[in-house]
């Protein structure tokens, strides 16, 4: 039996409903497939600030850099929104991508059969939609110095963040992009703002540079203003794009909305050869916390890909979609993605569905 | 008779025969309503680059700011993208707005009724939509210092764009926004990215404290991942939004593609106090350039922006936008918004079209 540690990040609002439910697939899995998991929960976001006074410990830090692969729920809510900024739930999340290296974060947008008509946009625009946005997310302007509020000569306060990346930086994740794509449908789209932005046009020659070394792949530049628009008029012409924090943080947002049900994309992120964090696209939802109202499908696809990217146990990941596919043909559906005819349930039972397709 | 000089920007692509469509529906729409223009040509953009070598030349600048309203068409195009960025089209709108101050970019987003299957979106999701975003346009990461690529102490090159705002510049720009709200359905929503960006922060700080003197106006505020999605999945909860240069540039264009006829919408920037630039909000189309195909709708209906926003002339405005819906309604369609049963016209089709209804 092989043996991996994974910790466990609850975090807030729904977080713990739905990541019991992943535990729980997760184990059933497991046995099927002789793997054995050694869970570790520790604390982080909200609930962490609550218990420690910060959003990320120290502990939470170092129990996640020894082990195997991370599953993260969820974090945030109301409740710690006006908190100073180092005190803050977004402060841990940031801090565990900088402590853990955390380079690249594949966010894949699928347009579910089953689940068709709840996108906004018409069906023969989103039917057979995927996309696979690999944002870089240790850098650019969310890390950049300096920042802060300042004071200018005239004694005026001045706001300042700064986008800024190496050509290392560029080069990771660009790589991982053109690697993304090689393994998906061959086409690259790299998004910029090369047109105004030094910082773009220094990314956009790099992007060209590498494109030598992966003629089988078909790359293609957009401005992020186009693309936000391309995304809404023809998403079925992308395959995967790669872009900076910011932009990546913007487009995969609205990339996950044309699916028109984001309770159900997972992400994946990555470090250079450290453990990796797995997590909804969603947030914590404080609104139904603990009403057992919370779909636990992203967060279930997310433990399949932590299998998939972390683990490199492909066969135990793709039982796991697979019944994902299997509960959502037999028409069981949280309320966030209920439709008439189907069978309403709550995220545990959801969560026993899956157990009984497995 | 009232005068009125209105320099006329044509720059490049479909640019000069749009504009013209709006030069004859001016001087027909003058006539009636007692109102004279002097139209002054100038050049701008790759045009300008052929003839000068540079993107604006200073003759433009100055013939722009001793007019009362500048009409602009579009610029750009493949010939000029692998220039240095002094010598870019782009290069020269930035220095047009920042020669002539024009911090607020007013962008509508509204649905027509006779246009309404061109979204990709469903009906029912889009029917009614009707945004105006107010984006500030002389600040912020196109305009913040330092900014290049500099090397590192490594000796590795690092590109930099710094997002900075004074206190000032968001006071001007977030009163436009609630003053654009006031005279709108009184719903002001001001995008930012106040969990990450200390810009942002405050920028949201700066808005919630300006909000006491609008107590008729329903303020809310929105990260911008959660703003693209929004409007993705609910475009019809929005009434004004105001945000900065960058968000307002990816959140425009895509409130602009819900509607599905990018070639149907205007804009204006406006200064403090000097002549505002009115503008389509789609770009030069270079591949149907010189072919008679354009739509010069959106540049119809930015003169009538011009003639409201910049001459206060409304009335006269009015009259556009009605002859506007009158050969939408007549069953007139360019080549970019036709539909079955509809009459194909070319740009100066349509241009005629006009002058017959007005
Ligand atoms: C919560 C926030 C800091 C975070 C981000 O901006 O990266 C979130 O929007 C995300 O995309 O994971
Ligand atoms: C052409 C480019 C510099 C410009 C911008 O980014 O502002 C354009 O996208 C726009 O929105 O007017």
């Amino acid at each position: 039996t092989k043996q991996y540690r994974v910790t466990l990040l609850p975090g807030d609002g729904i977080g713990p409903e739905i990541i019991a439910v992943a535990v729980d697939v997760l184990n059933s899995v497991g046995k099927q497939c002789d793997i054995g998991f050694e869970f570790n929960t520790a604390l982080i976001g909200g609930s962490a600030i609550d218990d420690t006074g910060e959003p990320l410990p120290q502990e939470t830090l170092d129990t996640c850099s020894q082990s195997d692969a991370i599953l993260l729920a969820a974090i945030g809510g109301y409740k710690w929104d006006n908190l100073p900024r180092k005190q803050r739930p977004e402060t841990g999340l940031l801090g565990l991508r900088a402590g853990l290296g955390l380079f690249a974060n594949l966010r894949p947008a699928t347009i579910l059969p089953q689940l068709i008509d709840a996108s906004t946009l018409k069906r023969e625009v989103v039917e057979g939609v995927d996309i696979m946005v690999v944002r870089e997310l240790t850098g650019g302007i969310y890390f950049g110095q300096p920042k802060g509020i300042f004071a200018t000569e005239t004694g005026e306060k001045r706001g300042v963040n700064t986008m800024a990346y190496t050509e290392a930086e560029i080069n990771r994740i660009v790589k991982l992009g053109f690697e993304t794509a090689q393994k998906r449908r061959g086409k690259l789209c790299s998004v910029d703002k090369a047109n105004v932005l030094d910082v773009s046009q220094m990314w956009r020659d790099r992007v060209m540079a590498m494109a030598a070394d992966y003629p089988n792949v078909e790359l293609s530049h957009l401005y992020v203003d186009n693309a936000a628009m391309q995304l809404v008029r023809a998403p079925k012409q992308f395959d995967t794009i790669v872009t900076g924090n910011l932009f990546g943080d913007i487009l995969s947002d609205a990339a996950a909305m044309l699916t028109g049900s984001i309770g159900m994309l997972p992400s994946a992120s990555l470090s250079a050869d450290g453990p990796g964090v797995y997590e909804p696209v969603h947030g914590s939802a404080p609104d139904i916390a603990g009403q057992d109202k919370a779909n636990p499908l992203a967060q279930v696809l997310s433990a399949a890909m932590m299998l998939r990217y972390g683990l490199n146990e492909s066969s135990a990941a793709t039982k796991i979609e697979q019944a994902v596919t299997r509960v959502l043909d037999a028409g069981y559906r949280t309320g966030d993605i209920m439709s008439e005819g189907m069978t309403a349930v709550g995220c545990q039972g959801m969560g026993e569905a899956l157990l009984q397709v497995l």
